[in-house]
Order: structure tokens, then C-alpha cells, then sequence
């Protein structure tokens, strides 16, 4: 009996006879896993993570197993981690590069100079730090104090203590001998499918490095509702192991001296790394925690915490210093999280007084409308079409990406991430490729492909497609990709929509539209306009704020300013939940075509379109 | 090559032949240990602990090893745990029995109801809990929360949260369906011999069990220089084992249903002691939160904290709810510990106008003075002579101990503990015994016994001897006890004299004496004074505070004021070092006499022994 098994990240599955290999399987379906000995399991080099029956094999510390000894037993999911496969496809994140205020950050070393006790000076060596560091009401951790006696007379009374934050506590975590003390902190976005961070020196603010990679959890389900559904069949154990080792992958990348590139070459230590500071949605940090998610799932979607508790490295199993505190940024509903929050603070949205529309595409999508008085936020089930879920010939940006699209003379050109030869197509490229097809009249509106308009369509399976390139591997749309990508974009603008109809607004108030995610800053306006992803303003309302969830996870890391005004923002904000809303599934309907039902709501797509 | 063997509790050396066990060494000895087999090494009753060169043996997990298992290689110090010997001889302590005040205890349980989530009422799960609570800015443990969506759930919205307290910080560390939840909390007293702990009900205040044992760590020394040296000699992670070895031993007895008569049999479970509150001398504390003590030892005698943070059970590894906060009452110096602070809290001389002097007698003798405007302290190496220490038939308050002594008809009558076959001579009774001797002329001033003056005068091994009693055991005085006895008093009454004299008082000013100490409850202040233990004043104006350590850790364990009281008592005491005071050596030096060179300060004494 043959069983399939799918890879990923590249999502390529295939199927292999009874008795062979995870190694066969990628040699059949052209995955690429390191095996210099051949698969006869002696170098150890392709690692992978599996999820599905197979045979009893050896599996190592981080539940790693060799591709060449796993022999599937049933349908099987492959995770191909950190090795070839991703350096080839390094991630395309967008960093903001916007220096950030640093006042209170989450952990900070401070220098203490101490008189040498006597017998007329006799307070005891914690209350003579505290006394010098002006922190009489400091707590400390049990490990610090049993290090202080030594530290203190080894340093001769001179001693660096480094002091996390918990609101308005302190606690004394760790003092070392003054000398070479480093104050790294980590800003993290943990996405459903990608996680990015940034090693960032507390004192300057500066950013030394930054790395991106796969979520491992995608083996366990391409969605968050995916994830919550293992969790609650397998145990959420599994998955939080999963986050926490991408995780340490990409401390190690960073940390790591060896590292080719994505290192600052400086040789940073794991263990300075004091405080972490995360945006990421409901679901991955439930999934982070070890909080049990099932409740998000299920009516009336209720999160275990809307304000984690500030947690220790430790406690997770982070590699970083045992009690650096890490800090997840608050998140008001089910569906929208602390990346949302992130997003808010990062935009400014939340001080000014301009009316503005925030929307991040990622696997779901959000948006949050307001201004500094009031903020409404809803999450759409928008789906993955925009970061190359569902969608044949779809990717991430990354190298060999089609990242843009353009009709000239009456035929496609295209441009490639990296000019390398294309692979797929990224969120970017499907927006130009769909908006240039309908312009050009390659498709109507109901997004089906226009029998003999082009001399590029084809049909495969069965299936109306367009052929974008031929060449080693052939790239094509077809209508069941435009149908996707026509729900997803639906999705987004109805939620906008809906937004604003609760308070009586139009698109036309929007004075900004703010556009977070991992694709927001490639995309071009007028095309995502044309297919009705986004609202038909100027183009000068429109503002890319990149990655959100990072930015805003920074500007947490180093300021407590930051937490607070992510406190307020999660306090200020409304969710309003479209699952129940028959406005919605009206907007949603009228949305799907392109531009939308209502052709008034985009003029100038109709100029376009007439022209 | 013979080997010296020591059993504790009971001090009892004996010597083996290369190659014979530690339960040989008993046998010869006369100590019992439990060996239904006979030493095949079988039955696993003959469980010790053992300090000192022997060849390798298996060792337990608590660091028991088989006594008939254990051939030394060299001298051998061999701890006998709760057993036969334990048993027969039970420690007398003495508890305080008044009611103390329930008010924001250390951790409380509190009943909580929530309504239930729906889509119009979405807070989380610990949003929601704190709400009802009325507690916003409670933290939570991870572990709590991680059990917090199915206990609510589970229980449909009806728990029990219990919160620790630390300082104005409140922290949920459990969340459990409301039912049959117990609050237990533990006071402890942890001194340098003996160790006592209460299973007090958090709502009541009730005292429920109490039980009382050797510290194990008397197996590594007698005193706490002795403790503090093997500590730097071999780690303290030993010391650390040894007591909380202890209490873990202490809390099972008084957690077992099976056990004879310390528990009030309702089957308490540790998990359901949610705080412990510790009263215990600095070095003590050190050892128990694994502080390196060595500091202490050496001028200028610094200890590593005078205020402990508050631990949790786990951290430490006792036996309770794992996150049980563990509160340590501050101390004021390296000699002068928590165990004082309690004294003081439990006399309640801080809270008054009279001048009051409180003694503390135990392996050192501490001394405190003055009123609600100022207080003084110190301490003095008095040594162990009153808990049965440097006297050869000295022993602690148990069964069969001489607790009493009177001369009369010209000869001495005595008592014994549960009036059985008297088997040593406790601290009380050593107090009668040297007045006795000294108003009958059978010793003069300086504890020199005086030839022919009674019929019980003999010489062992040379030393000049009083015989108490000749029965299976003989038990007799020596002039070397007598003059450690001295040595003891004298240390203890100088102290006191360098405190009054600090402030240009006198003892005729003192209008209140307090007590306090294991023996405290059951000495003759007549012969106390006789000695010139305690100062010759009237007899109304002495109170006996019983196990003032005790007392107060109870007291704190129950009210968030008497933690408060015993911060500002930490915060008002005052440390006289008599180390380097010219003053003390005057005053000790005079008081080595009986009972003291200048009899005027002893009016009614001398009356007596002008009789």
C-alpha cells in the first residue's frame, strides 16, 4: 500500500511504496534533504520532524528523526528544518528600521559600586546591593542571591545586577562581576507560518541581527484552527515543543559564531540574552505557554489570558538566560492578538486624532479602524492565499518568487525575488497577476478565465489555467487559485466594510490606511485596488508598516512606555466578531468579484477597467 | 585499625574494628536501630545518615544509607532519623497556645464565581477569575494557568483560587473546583539542635498538629560555626539535604494518617499546605535556601541577606504545594536571626512602654532590650550547656531526662520526664542541680566541688564528681560540667550587662524579663537567679514566651501585620557586636562566678547563702 507524505515547508507531498523511506519519498518528490551517507544512517544529517504513523524509530532530544530511517505507515507530514532547503528560500521578512525610544527596558544591567562592609557597616550583601542600586523594594531570584556572596568579594564590591520588569515590580535576576556585560534583548513575531527575530542591544536600541524561519507547528496544520484542533487530539505538548524549537534554531543561528550571514559575527552568547518580548496571535501564544487553546476554537471563543503573565525563559525552555522574562504582548479577542496590538502601537494610529484603517494579512487577517478616542478590530478568516496557502503555484516570498506582474504588449512579464529562476508565486505576484489578467480581459469578473483571450491558457486536470512559465517547473493559476484568492481578499475588504458600518463611516472618512504583514511593503496598491483587496483612495493614504508584530514586539523589549501604550491599546479596543455578523456574510458575497459587486465603491478600477 | 563512631541524637561514641558495620557500632554502643533482619542488608529498616570516610555503598535518594551496609575508614558521625530512638525519647517543646489573628495570611483560598463566557461577554479565562476575585493585578503562576480553562470549565465557573502573598504583591498559585479545599499553612522553628513545626488551619488559626525533631544536620557539627565550616569545607548542599531532609520528614509525620499520635488524624495531605513561615537563626536560614553561610563566620560577620525573598515549596524542595510561598522572618545580624525577630513579635515588647529585657537561650544564648522607642540586641556564644551539651550527662527536654532537682534532708531528690528511669540531665535541671549544690555548701562560688561536703562526691577518670544516680545508667556532675555551665550563664548575663550598661541602665530598671527558648517554660527562676543566670529581680517581672521562633512564625503565617511588625522590629533592632567589646570579657569574667564576683548585684542570692 502506498502512502503519501508531504513536506514541508514547500508543501509538496507525494507518495511512496510500503517499506520506503522519508529520504525516498524526498528524493522522489525533489525535496532536498542533506544525506552525505547515502541514507545509510550513519551522518546523521537529515534530521526532519515527522507527524503520522510509522515505524518505531529512534527519535533524539528535540524529537528530530532521520529521514532515512522513518518508514511511513500511513499518511505522513514532513518538517525538512533549518538546513538547505531554507538558506536556498531565506524568508523575505520586512524589518522596521525605525530607532526605537529605550527607557526601562524589560531587563536592564545596572553597574553598583558598594562600600566594603565592616563591623560598623554590617548590612548583610543583598541589602547593601539593593541600598546601592536605590532598589530597597527589589525582589530578587533564588539562584542570583545564592551567587552573590561570591560575586560581590570576587568583584570587589563591584558588580553589574540585571533587573527584569513586571509592570511597576523589579527583580534582581542575575549579578555578575562588573566587566564585559552584554544587555541583548530578542524581539519576536511568531506567525501561524513564519517566525522572525531580532537580536537587539538594550542599551542602544540597535538591531544586531535578525533571522527568520518556518514555524515548525506547520507540520501539525497549515492554520490556527488546525493547530487548536492537534492540540486538542494529541496534546498541545507537542506543538509548544515545535514553537520552542524554532525558536531555539533561531537564537542558535543568531548566537552562533559559524553561522553563515545571518550573525552579526560578534559571537553573542544565548545567556545574555535577558528579556524576549513577543507578538504573535492568541493561538501561538497559547501554544508558546503551554496554554491549552481548545477554547478559542469553539463558541463563544474565549482565550485562557488576554495579558500573559510575564513568564521566565526557563520556564519555556528558551534558550536564553534561564530567568529572562519574556513578555507577550496583549491581545483582545480570540482571533486578535498581541500582533495586532503590535501593529497598532507601531502605526501611531492609537495618538492621532486622523481616522485610520489597519489591516494585516497574514494566514488570517485583521483590521482595526479608529483613532485615538475609540479603535473597533475584527479578525477574517481570510485564509492563506496571500502568503501562497491554497493557491497551486503559491509561495512565500522568497527567493525565486514571482514577486511582480505586469501586462505589456499584450502579453505577462514577470520578475523574480532574487532574479533567480522562478519557483511559484508570492502574495505580491498574485495580486499584479490576477488585477494585470483582468485588466487586460484575461478573466471576467467573476474572476473565470476568458476562453481564447490569451494564447496562455491551458487546461490542467481538467481545470482552466494560465501558464506563466514553462521552463524546469512550470507555473500556471487556475480558476480554482482565482476563486481563493477572490475569498480572501473578499474576506479583508468585507471586514473593513463592516467596520465602518458600525459606526456610520465610509471609506471615504479613512484618512490612512495602515498595511502591516509579511508582504505588506512589496505590494502594489493600484493592483491590489484593482482586484478590490484594497479600499479605491489615494495612494498617498497608504502606509506600509512592515512586519507589525516585530516592530511593535521591539518597541515593547525597550520601553516601558511601550508596554504601557500596549496595555491601553488592548483596553481600548473593540472586538467585534463577524462569525455572527449577517452584514458580513452580505459584504463578504458582494466582494466576491472583482472589483467588487458594487463597481461605485472603486472608481478608478472602472476608469481603468473602461479604459 | 580501629574506628571512633558518634550517634546522634543521642552524642554516643564508640569504637569498631576495621571491617565492622555502623549497625555493629550500635549494637555496641547500645543505640537502637531498627534490623528486623539482622543485618543481611534485607528489610531496609536500618536506614542512617552517615558523615565520614567509609568504603562505597549504596546510597538512597534522600541520602539514606543501610547501617548494616556501612563499613567505616575512618571516624564516622551516623544520624539516627525518626525511629525507636525518636519515639522513646520525644522532645519536649513548648508551643505558645494563644489565638493569634487571622488576617491576610501568608496564601488563602478564596471561593470565587464567575458568570459564564458568551459572545457578548468574552473576557479570558484570568481576566475573568481576577475580576471576580476583585484582584486586577494579581500575577498568576504559568503552572495555575496552564490548569486554569478546564478547572473553570470543569467546575462551570465555580473555583477556589489561592492566593501567596508577598509584601502589597498577591499571586494566584492554584486555581481548583470549589469543594473540599483545606488551607494549611506551616510555622517552623528551625534551630541549631532541635527542630518544631506547626499544621496550623489558615481560616481559623487553629494549630492542628504539631511535631518536633532532631536537625539532621547535627550529623556535620554541633553548633553553627561547626555547620558553617563543614559548609566551606564541603559544600552545603549536604546541610541543605539534612534539613530539609528534616522537614520533609516532620510534615510527613504530621500528613500521615498511619502515624502514632502527632497527627490529629484527618489525613491532612501536604499539597494542601499552601505557606510556611520559618523562624530560625541566620545560619540556618542560609542552609535551608542553599546561601553559602561562610560569609557569617568570619569578621566582619555579614551575612548573604537579612531579609529573604519569599521562595516557593519547590525551590527548596519541601514538602507542599510546589509553589507554597516559603516566608523567612528577617533578622537583624549574623548572630542575631528571625528566630529573634520572632521572640520579639511574640512578647509584644515592641509595642510597649516598659523597659523589657527577652533572653533567648539556645545553642546561643540571644539577648534583646528596650521598649516601642528603641531596641538593642545581641548575642552571645553562650554554648549548647543548657540543651545538654559539653555536659557529660546533659540532654535535651525527653522522656527520662532529670528536669528537676531539690535538696532536701541534706541530700537531692529529683524528677525525670514522664517520670521514667532517668537517663541524663536536661537544661532545667542542670540550673536546679548547680543552686542545689551551691545554697547545701557541696560547691563553692566557683563551681569547685568541695571535698567531703556530701556523700556522693567520687572521682571519675579523675575529675572530681557529684553521682546523681547509680541505676543501669550512672548519671553524674563533673567540675568540668560545672564549669561549661558557667562558661554559659556567664556569657548570657554579660550580654545582658553590656546592653543595660550601653544606655546607662540597670538591671533594677528593667521592669519586664521575657523568656524565651525551648526550656524556657519550665526552669525555677529562684535557682536561675541562685546560678546568676538571671538577673536577682522579682519574680513577677519574669514571663516565660515559650518557643518564641515558633510563636512568631505562626503569628506571621497568619496576619500580614505580624509579617509588617517583624519588618519594623528587623528595622528598629540595633546590634551590639560583643566580639570586639573590651566590656563583655569584663563583664563575663565577672560573672564566672556563683553566682556572680560582685554579690550586690544579687541581694536575695546572697540572703540564701547566708542562710
Amino acid at each position: 500500500m502506498a502512502h503519501r507524505v508531504t513536506f514541508f515547508p514547500g508543501n509538496v507531498t507525494t507518495e511512496v511504496e510500503e517499506g520506503e523511506t522519508v529520504l525516498d519519498a524526498a528524493v522522489a518528490a525533489g525535496v532536498h534533504i542533506d544525506a552525505s551517507c547515502g541514507g545509510a544512517g550513519t551522518c546523521g544529517k537529515c534530521r526532519v520532524l515527522v507527524e503520522g504513523p510509522h515505524r518505531p524509530v529512534e527519535t533524539g532530544a528535540d524529537g528530530h528523526v532521520l529521514a532515512c530511517q522513518v518508514i511511513p505507515e500511513g499518511e505522513l507530514y514532513v518538517f525538512v528544518p533549518a538546513g538547505r532547503e531554507v538558506r536556498k528560500g531565506k524568508i523575505h521578512a520586512i524589518y522596521s528600521n525605525a530607532a526605537f525610544e529605550v527607557r526601562e527596558p524589560l531587563a536592564e544591567s545596572i553597574l553598583v559600586e558598594m562600600e566594603r562592609p565592616s563591623l560598623d557597616d554590617n548590612l548583610a550583601d543583598l541589602e547593601r546591593l539593593k541600598c546601592a542600586l536605590g532598589r530597597p523594594d527589589a525582589r530578587i531570584a533564588l539562584t542570583a542571591l545564592r551567587r552573590l556572596p561570591q560575586t560581590l568579594r570576587g568583584s570587589d564590591w563591584r558588580a553589574v545586577a540585571t533587573l527584569a520588569r513586571d509592570g511597576s515590580a523589579e527583580e534582581i535576576i542575575e549579578v555578575r562581576p562588573s566587566g564585559d556585560v552584554k544587555d541583548l534583548g530578542l524581539a519576536v513575531d511568531i506567525g501561524t507560518t513564519t517566525v522572525a527575530i531580532e537580536l537587539v542591544d538594550l542599551r542602544s536600541g540597535k538591531v544586531l541581527a535578525q533571522a527568520s524561519d518556518y514555524n515548525r507547528q506547520m507540520v501539525a496544520g497549515e492554520d490556527v484552527l488546525a493547530r487548536i484542533a492537534y492540540a486538542e487530539e494529541k496534546g498541545q505538548e507537542r506543538l509548544q515543543d515545535l514553537i520552542v524549537g524554532t525558536l531555539n534554531g533561531l537564537i542558535e543561528r543568531l548566537c552562533s559564531p559559524t553561522d553563515c550571514g545571518a550573525s552579526d559575527g560578534h559571537g553573542h552568547r544565548a545567556e545574555d540574552i535577558i528579556a524576549l518580548s513577543i507578538g504573535a496571535n492568541p493561538a501561538m501564544v497559547h501554544l508558546l505557554l503551554g496554554l491549552e487553546p481548545r477554547s478559542i476554537r469553539y463558541e463563544p471563543y474565549i482565550p485562557v489570558v488576554h495579558v500573559p503573565p510575564i513568564s521566565r525563559a526557563m520556564d519555556i525552555g528558551l534558550r536564553a538566560h534561564p530567568h529572562a522574562p519574556v513578555y507577550c504582548i496583549p491581545g483582545r479577542a480570540a482571533y486578535v492578538g498581541g500582533d495586532v496590538t503590535a501593529d497598532v502601537l507601531l502605526s501611531g494610529m492609537h495618538l492621532k486624532d486622523e481616522l485610520a484603517l489597519l489591516i494585516d494579512v497574514g494566514t488570517n487577517g485583521e483590521v482595526v479602524l479608529g483613532n485615538r478616542e475609540w479603535m473597533l478590530t475584527c479578525s477574517t478568516s481570510a485564509g492563506p492565499a496571500f502568503e501562497g496557502g491554497e493557491v497551486s503555484c503559491g509561495m512565500r516570498a522568497m527567493s525565486g518568487a514571482i514577486d511582480a506582474v505586469r501586462m505589456t504588449g499584450g502579453d505577462l512579464e514577470f520578475s523574480t525575488i532574487d532574479s533567480g529562476e522562478p519557483v511559484g508565486i508570492c502574495g505580491s505576484g498574485l495580486i499584479d497577476l490576477v488585477a494585470q489578467m483582468l485588466l487586460g480581459g484575461w478573466i471576467d469578473r467573476k474572476g473565470r478565465i476568458v476562453a481564447d483571450a490569451s494564447g496562455r491558457r491551458r487546461d490542467v486536470d481538467g481545470v482552466p489555467s494560465i501558464v506563466l512559465h514553462s521552463g524546469e517547473e512550470e507555473i500556471s493559476i487556475n480558476e480554482d487559485d482565482i476563486a481563493n484568492i477572490l475569498r480572501t481578499k473578499a474576506a479583508i475588504y468585507a471586514g473593513c466594510s463592516v467596520l465602518l458600518d458600525s459606526v456610520a463611516l465610509d471609506f471615504g472618512d479613512v484618512e490612512r490606511v495602515y498595511i502591516a504583514g509579511g508582504f505588506g511593503s512589496h505590494i502594489d496598491v493600484e493592483n491590489a485596488q484593482t482586484i478590490g483587496l484594497l479600499p479605491d483612495l489615494p495612494r498617498e493614504r497608504f502606509e506600509f508598516i512592515g512586519n507589525g508584530s516585530l516592530g511593535g514586539a521591539r518597541m515593547c523589549l525597550l520601553s516601558s512606555k511601550a508596554r504601557e501604550s500596549a496595555h491601553s491599546i488592548f483596553e481600548s479596543l473593540t472586538y467585534v466578531d463577524l462569525s455572527s455578523s449577517s452584514k458580513f456574510f452580505d459584504q463578504y458575497s458582494s466582494a466576491l468579484f472583482l472589483p467588487h459587486t458594487d463597481l461605485d465603491q472603486f472608481p478608478s478600477v472602472r476608469e481603468r477597467l473602461e479604459r
